[in-house]
């Protein structure tokens, strides 16, 4: 693995594999990487491909400078794990390399106003300026991203639509940890007490899912649901109990095609977010989380 | 020179180009084309290069649909004059092909406040959002626009800079009749008087330039002799007299560095620009139009 911290040793690195009629795929991280991040180097991987990994936390996406500040680091450690994982080149670089008196923005307009948007605002403008930079450094073939953040995934789909960015998206499964509790960076800001209580979360997914498998299918009947199990576990507050159209995340009253069920709740000052897609195929309706 | 319509049909044929080293040159138009556009085709081209123009009249940036709808067409002579002029692929989407309900927009903040900004709400973001667009889909080596449209010019230089397109940006110098009028698709909408007075234009960019010539470097004094100027060709309405700085179109009140003189007028309801970019070197002030 190859690590590098300037905008030109990435495009020249990325041109010689290329050369080689290597596929490109790149998996943008903000660090503190786990197995979900792992996940989007391996999912899927041919032979061909050649995997760039980033590591950057864009101070852009972040509305809170406290939640910028504290967001958890451990460089060394990534490096190994991406190296392990089967990163091929690894992009690191710091705020002056990417932000230069920066005055470009790219908004996905509807998608971004509800769910996370609600309480984070300016947050996704941030992630897709960020990210339309780092595809435009890279220039990779497919670009992997992972199911829990939703939101992101599916905005960012729209922005590759869009924009006719000549991108494949690829969309990873959420990784759990062994109880169940969805993998992110910001686990770590639990306590022990918090941690066990936040497999609320997904169990209360997986009561959305009993209510789907029995053909509920009225929203306010399911959301009511997820809140009364999601309380169970004396979070601090929920932030938002969501069911909302796949394609452009509108909010929806009844589950009719592609949907998603989106949790987030803290648990003292850590925002802990989960999801639910709800797919629908010629055996009627299948949930993925 | 071929001719296409569709994105995966420019892609296709950039793909074959760029297997042959062709270096790829991009000159996106809204169509009617005349000498100002083929100057961008033709302007330091090496043997080297194969030039893609695009000619889409971008709804999106138009904040006046009589305008839109007003706006010259004749197909058939752009496709001679793009021949003849050296083009080698020739993209012509339409509206469908270009947008399917689109959310996703490129700004470039402060920039667009003033200019032609200022007249024109909405008018830049759709222009940053279609040329992100055509970026995309031609992945050109270089791309050229014209001086004349030197707000238009000098966003998309921070645009590409500010979000990492791998792309260098030509700035052709403006082409005019014999007679001194900025070359326009517009100038057509003039009648004989209006196209006569409105060398009133050009005029006070020759008296600005013999101010700065004579050592003034005063904005105030300079606009008010441009203002003069132009009055004598009796447009109905000067839209603005302004000068900037060049790197970020900021108003300026004395002529410091690198700095843009723009003016914008209506002669009946067609609106006319020009302007002058001021560079300072090392022997002084120098003007060109």
């Amino acid at each position: 693995m190859k690590i590098v911290y300037k905008i030109d040793d990435v495009r020249a690195e990325v041109k010689a594999a290329k050369r080689q009629d290597k596929i490109i795929r790149f998996v943008p991280t903000m660090g503190f990487l786990h197995q979900g991040h792992i996940s989007l180097v391996k999912i899927g991987r041919e032979n061909s491909e050649y995997v760039v990994m980033s590591i950057f936390v864009n101070k852009l996406q972040f509305n809170d400078l406290n939640d910028f500040n504290g967001y958890p680091k451990n460089l060394e450690r990534d490096m190994e794990m991406a190296e392990k994982g089967g990163v091929d080149l690894l992009f690191i670089p710091d705020d002056k390399e990417m932000y230069q008196n920066n005055l470009t923005t790219v908004d996905v307009g509807l998608l971004t106003d509800n769910l996370c948007g609600a309480s984070r605002p300016g947050h996704f403008k941030g992630v897709f300026t960020v990210v339309s930079k780092l595809f435009n450094i890279v220039q990779p073939d497919v670009a992997a991203f992972g199911q829990k953040d939703i939101q992101q995934v599916v905005s960012i789909e729209k922005m590759v639509f869009d924009l006719n960015f000549p991108i494949k998206i690829i969309v990873a499964p959420i990784i759990r940890e062994s109880d169940g509790l969805a993998m992110s960076s910001r686990n770590k800001h639990l306590n022990e007490k918090q941690r066990k209580d936040a497999l609320a979360l997904n169990r209360s997914l997986q009561a959305c899912r009993k209510l789907i498998d029995s053909g509920e299918r009225d929203v306010k009947i399911i959301t009511d649901s997820i809140r009364s199990v999601i309380q169970e576990g004396s979070p601090d507050s929920i932030d938002y109990v969501s069911m909302v159209r796949y394609e452009d995340l509108s909010y929806i009253k009844k589950i009719e095609g592609k949907a998603v069920v989106a949790v987030a709740a803290f648990w003292g000052t850590t925002r802990l977010i989960d999801n639910m897609i709800i797919d629908k195929t010629d055996n009627g309706y299948v949930c993925i989380s």
